[in-house]
């Protein structure tokens, strides 16, 4: 028996069954400072101690995308080492701030099963969250994919396919405990426009790019211990390049939309997502947003907005999908989410 | 009206006006590692707390650059976005130092104003200062751009050239309180060369050499949230190069001159600086220095030396400028400074 | 008399001298955060502060190879400036984990002197020791490097060839006071075989691979504060290549190992290494190990095997040397150490 994981085949996942992910990880200033080396990040809430303490919080929070980061990739050996391809997300929610010093650690449950009409291949539903060192989940997602099976022979399981919401209302939403946006400083945030200043179908050019480069996307996949092998070698592919990972994708994009979004301080949900088209070394990544939907919480100050937030290596902002709504070839990403505004 | 920054043109500024930048940052041990991953920075006193204890100081403080590009780079979308070039500084000091877990905002005064002949564009002189979580003043320094007109039709101000010091006395200069070099370990520091060992005129040639990737460069002004566009998008030149950020020049020259300035602790001050030629991956810098003046001050063992910072990519120590007093192709920084040395 | 270190050659030494090494070092959770984007770190003890305090320590230390990096950093102006070759390691031994805050810094023995029969170099044994702030000693091994002398008119020291153990016994090992593996969590640390799973003569292939970039190892040597100039400047070499810090190779092939060996949560002794050929940038490493030999310690739950780890760029696991005992072209690194398992 060999001692290295193999990963998990199609037919090794049972429905209901809860999978403990390895290694769990404490963060650190360091983990702070290399995301904001990694991206240009700049939102306030994430950069600055004061700017967080001003709106409630203990102290600057490690980027939300950065948490996401971190509990996904404790669940890549146990779900998608095997993967054939990451098909959507649903549903997933921040639920506390995640700080410096926190422990996270991540769990699965599985909670849809459906092989393919080919029967070499599944889809395979897991709820994943994250949890840090007080057992407090401070992340919940939705996420699926394409898994091969390792022996054809095995039957199919019952097909189950969960019920997902296409996208989550403001009220599913979790404002982190005190947060508290009404003597917010729009100065030190960088931009004036505050959540009454966006309206639905609105599209922002956030008009920054950024060309990546191999050692960039490797490090920042390896500071969340993802582990899957076509991101870091190099001989996986007939044409020598490495696929970078979708996170990374939406990172970059999200660091760029601080250009005409500064004040989405935080992520609350994600509603879904789709890597359109794989990312290499050399693109320049550029970035849009449209304004998809509105709505206020109950915390002072604070609205949510929902926003689509699209990644491409060119191509006019507000360009999707073409005629046959197929994702043009520049397009990478097309994120679906909820973010916190003052009001 | 767009949601995204435009800059400022030149016709935006007013004499007197005062500019709070925005996003501030608190900065930790990350940073730290960073600034000593990105360069070979092994001055004592910003690598060791009990090096910086036996100094009189609380604890190890972020190297003295590291503070300034984080100033700097908070004042970029609001100076230097539609600058068509970084013309000078002068009278810059170094107020305090910063530790890890410090928070730093910037605000800049426009001291000067000068359109060009050509009507097409200006000179902006702004002071900026850094300032920390108890709003003292950590950084100040003088900067004057070259910047572009939105509107060619709008009348020229009335010029207004500040009164800037060629540099910077020892008088000027602001020793850390509690600084003190009096039981100063010449060992662990690396050099035996004191203060009193340099003499006006001596140059030395720090031998060592680094070949600069384009992954590092973007990865440190990104640390930095520094925005420009030309460090990070391929895409915004011909030769589908990216600009080095000239701090990252700078910083890189003088983790170099560690190699026979390795007692020059602390840096005091600014008194100019040119980015004599653009600087690209692929460069392998080296540098040198020149001693240019020496003075005393009141704390216990602690002088002060003005030296010439030179990065080149090749040519001799020594050799700056050609015969009609053009910096040489190769020259890549002229930085005039002040430093701290045990006595 | 020029103000940079030329560095030492083979007669500036003498038998039992102390080198004390410059700059010493505060880690911090910066530190940390670098290896893990630097190397696919997924060791649980190094990555947790609950895990390892589930296992007896105060919180989770710095990578053992971190500490080590450090160390050798510091004796590099003073050992291997001037060496032709980094001949061998013995007697490795780690005697207390590094915590993020403490300052290292590093001592040399000179217990060895032998001049080549040429005349134009001789080999050097140090045992350089790594002490923290409170003058513990963290870290100890033996290394013998080959150094040019300067004038080879110099006459040659009595030869002195220090007697060093082919191995260390697990006797010799040093277990971190607190350490108990008796309530070891094996699904955190994400691979369920324990110290009685192996056996000697076992070949595990680690079966991930990584492609080097520049910039990377660039980083990481620059962090452990290196100066080789060879790792960083492409003008060194007619081919323009930057050779890789051994140590990287080092710390690569051991964080590819958690894939076969999640469970060696710490490193115990070294009993030698061979960087049997270079690496340079573009390289993909892989890495493979032969469980050499066992044994039980006194601390609860705490067995130790000894490994043989090998660093490839191709060639099939357990591979390692040609007819003639030459090690194969694509073998990188052959070290030979002792870690801590959970029994």
């Amino acid at each position: 028996m060999p001692k290295t994981n193999p990963g998990r085949f199609f037919e090794d996942y049972r429905l209901g069954e809860q999978i403990e992910h390895a290694v769990p990880r404490t963060v650190s200033g360091g983990e702070r400072a290399l995301y904001h080396a990694l991206y240009p990040a700049r939102h306030a809430l994430t950069s600055s101690d004061e700017f967080a303490r001003a709106c409630g919080l203990a102290r600057s929070p490690l980027d939300d995308w950065a948490a996401f980061h971190v509990v996904f990739g404790k669940t890549v050996p146990d779900i998608s080492l095997n993967a054939v391809a990451n098909l959507g997300y649903a549903q997933g929610r921040w639920l506390a701030p995640v700080y410096p010093g926190d422990t996270l650690r991540a769990v699965s449950e599985v909670i849809g099963l459906k092989e393919n009409s080919n029967g070499k291949s599944g889809i395979v539903w897991v709820r994943s969250r994250g949890l840090n060192q007080d057992e407090r989940v401070v992340l919940d997602y939705v996420r699926w994919v394409m898994v091969r099976k390792g022996d054809p022979a095995v039957p199919a399981p019952d097909p189950v396919i969960p019920e997902l919401k296409p996208a989550l209302s403001v009220e599913d939403l979790v404002v982190p405990e005190g947060l508290d946006f009404s003597s917010y400083d729009f100065g030190l945030a960088g931009e004036r426009h505050r959540w009454g200043d966006y309206e639905p179908g609105e599209i922002i050019d956030h008009t920054d790019g950024v060309t990546i480069e191999e050692a960039e996307h490797m490090i920042a996949t390896r500071l969340w211990q993802n582990t899957a092998k076509v991101h870091f070698d190099a001989t996986q592919r007939e044409d020598g390049k490495r696929l970078i990972y979708g996170g990374h994708v939406i990172s970059m994009a999200r660091a760029l939309s601080f250009n005409g979004l500064a004040n989405a301080q935080l992520i609350a949900g994600l509603n879904g997502g789709a890597h359109a088209n794989p990312c290499f070394a050399g693109d320049t990544i550029r970035a849009w947003s449209e304004v998809l939907e509105k709505g206020k919480t109950a915390a002072p100050g604070v609205g949510a907005i929902r926003l689509r937030l699209v990644a491409t290596r060119g191509g006019a902002p507000g360009a999707l999908r073409d005629g046959v709504g197929k994702y043009l070839p520049d397009v990478l990403l097309d994120l679906d989410y909820w973010a916190f505004f003052p009001i």
